[in-house]
């Protein structure tokens, strides 16, 4: 028998699952829209449905468990609970909905940006690393926090919500409620608002004063700055200036060995990193100057949320 | 043979020492002053006289062991780095240069927030309590941070040192040589700079007109406002609505159940405490809301540094 985990990204818009054996490898991935699907029954029939077809595709193939990213995901019920951009509102019971559907199997969930942390941490660049922090610059900022070793859950398991901190005192709304959060600076989302703010404030001539904000892309913000834009340049700054500058905070919490940036912002490459890695050191206390890296994800290419959701059941099993 | 363990509170004045039996109780307690004593040799052979002189005052007495609480103590070299208000400058290799003199004795020591920390979670309010931060609001302000019953240490340990996290956006100058730390608004030092501001800002009459910064006591500002000055009051409102504000930003990053508020700054009660939760509940994330105590410490009559770092030593032997 070839022995697999079941990872499972629950997404707003995409439910992306895979098959991971206990080296890190996915031979078979799959995908069904989570949008749509506000019956939860019959999305997770749904999902029965493409494990099946993943595990027909693997000879002699057993499932050890299946591990679940989800947002607002609760490590400690098994829970979502409120999650904003998911269309099952409330508080939702999701792995005494799975049990079930999939009997014998064992299941866990936790928060998407935690097991984008684990799976650094297992199969990623943070093997060995016993203190790091990842932040996932996607359409919002995720992060996961390790410490010695272990992954950070809290109290109630909402630990690490990076993302709601605040950068920018009095600054941007945000959809927490909340005024100045990181990720109305630092995502995806983020620097599209900044590029307005640069097109306010600079007179520099930009292709992006002929478009609106819905037809901004991250890809195109990049690729005019590499071609000289000076408008897309400074939004750059100001999004590596930020985070830069909250970044340092965060060491003075936990005193990580490593910082990883993942997600899609990070594919801007040096545009978003050398400004960052300028702020940071500028703004940390002298005593951690120099002392901790800021390095993009290793598993880019890969789903990192996958293969933690996976790597969960995989550390549980041995 | 009763046993006992040496906890030792290295503060930028005074040196506190005490014997604290594995249970909390602190029969006798000692100090010696650590200004004017720029040779560590002679310092640690007068905390030895120290030691003996408590140990005599016990029958049958056993040390167990040695632990030490001071600024910038690193946990895992056994060393105080670059401490700002000590007269030992540079790296101080403490553990090794305490061995001749205590030989046989081990010694263990760590930051002081990290052992004020320890010694809530071992001896005070923090027992049973997996997840939680103190915060110490003294001249400065410490901070410890315990993630799953354990202390959060980082990479070098230095962790903690939320004392320069970000309160403000181009803030005041603190002696860290950053600017807007947290411990420039919160701590008995900083309530002192905030009543100057509400001098400046506001009219009414105040006792602090007449006199100069040097001149301010933080019993006298908490006398003054429970009198109603208007100007005191203001200085503690302010100081709370920073304080909570940036509470509420840590519970974003470990999410603890309770947050302790440690130091003499703690005494001023609900001067304090009022508008500290206040802000903070308006600055917490939605679910984190009503989720997350604020509570004085349960060692404020105690030396918690001398109890925690005590309590280090226990944790060991046992």
């Amino acid at each position: 028998m070839k022995k697999f985990a079941v990872g499972i990204d629950i997404g707003g818009t995409y439910t992306k699952l895979g098959l991971v054996d206990k080296d890190g490898n996915c031979p078979v991935q799959s995908k069904l829209p989570t949008k749509g699907h506000s019956d939860i029954e019959e999305y997770l029939k749904n999902v029965k449905i493409e494990v099946d077809k993943l595990t027909n595709q693997i000879d002699d193939c057993e499932i050890v468990g299946i591990g679940i990213g989800v947002p607002n995901g609760n490590f400690y019920k098994g829970t979502i609970e409120h999650a904003a951009n998911l269309e099952w509102k409330g508080v939702v019971p999701l792995i005494e909905k799975l049990k079930p559907i999939f009997p014998g199997i064992p299941a866990i969930l936790t928060n998407d940006a935690n097991a984008s942390a684990y799976g650094e941490a297992i199969f990623g660049s943070a093997k060995g690393v016993k203190e790091f922090i990842t932040i996932t610059l996607g359409t919002g900022l995720g992060s996961g926090i390790v410490v010695n070793n272990k992954l950070v859950y809290g109290n109630n398991g909402f630990a690490g919500e990076l993302g709601h901190t605040r950068a920018v005192d009095n600054g941007r709304e945000c959809g927490c409620g909340k005024k100045g959060c990181l990720e109305t600076y630092c995502s995806s989302t983020g620097l599209k608002r900044t590029l307005l703010e640069m097109l306010a404030i600079k007179k520099a001539p930009s292709k992006f004063r002929d478009l609106g904000i819905n037809d901004f892309h991250g890809e195109e913000i990049t690729e005019e700055a590499l071609n000289g834009d000076e408008v897309a340049k400074a939004a750059f700054e100001k999004t590596g200036f930020i985070l830069g500058r909250s970044l340092a905070d965060f060491v003075a919490f936990s005193e990580p060995e490593v910082i990883y940036l993942a997600g899609g912002l990070v594919s801007s490459g040096e545009l978003l990193f050398e400004p960052t890695r300028r702020s940071f050191e500028e703004h940390l206390m002298n005593s951690y100057k120099g002392k901790v890296k800021i390095m993009p994800s290793g598993l880019m290419d890969m789903n990192a949320a996958i293969l933690g959701a996976a790597a969960l059941i995989w550390n549980e099993y041995e």
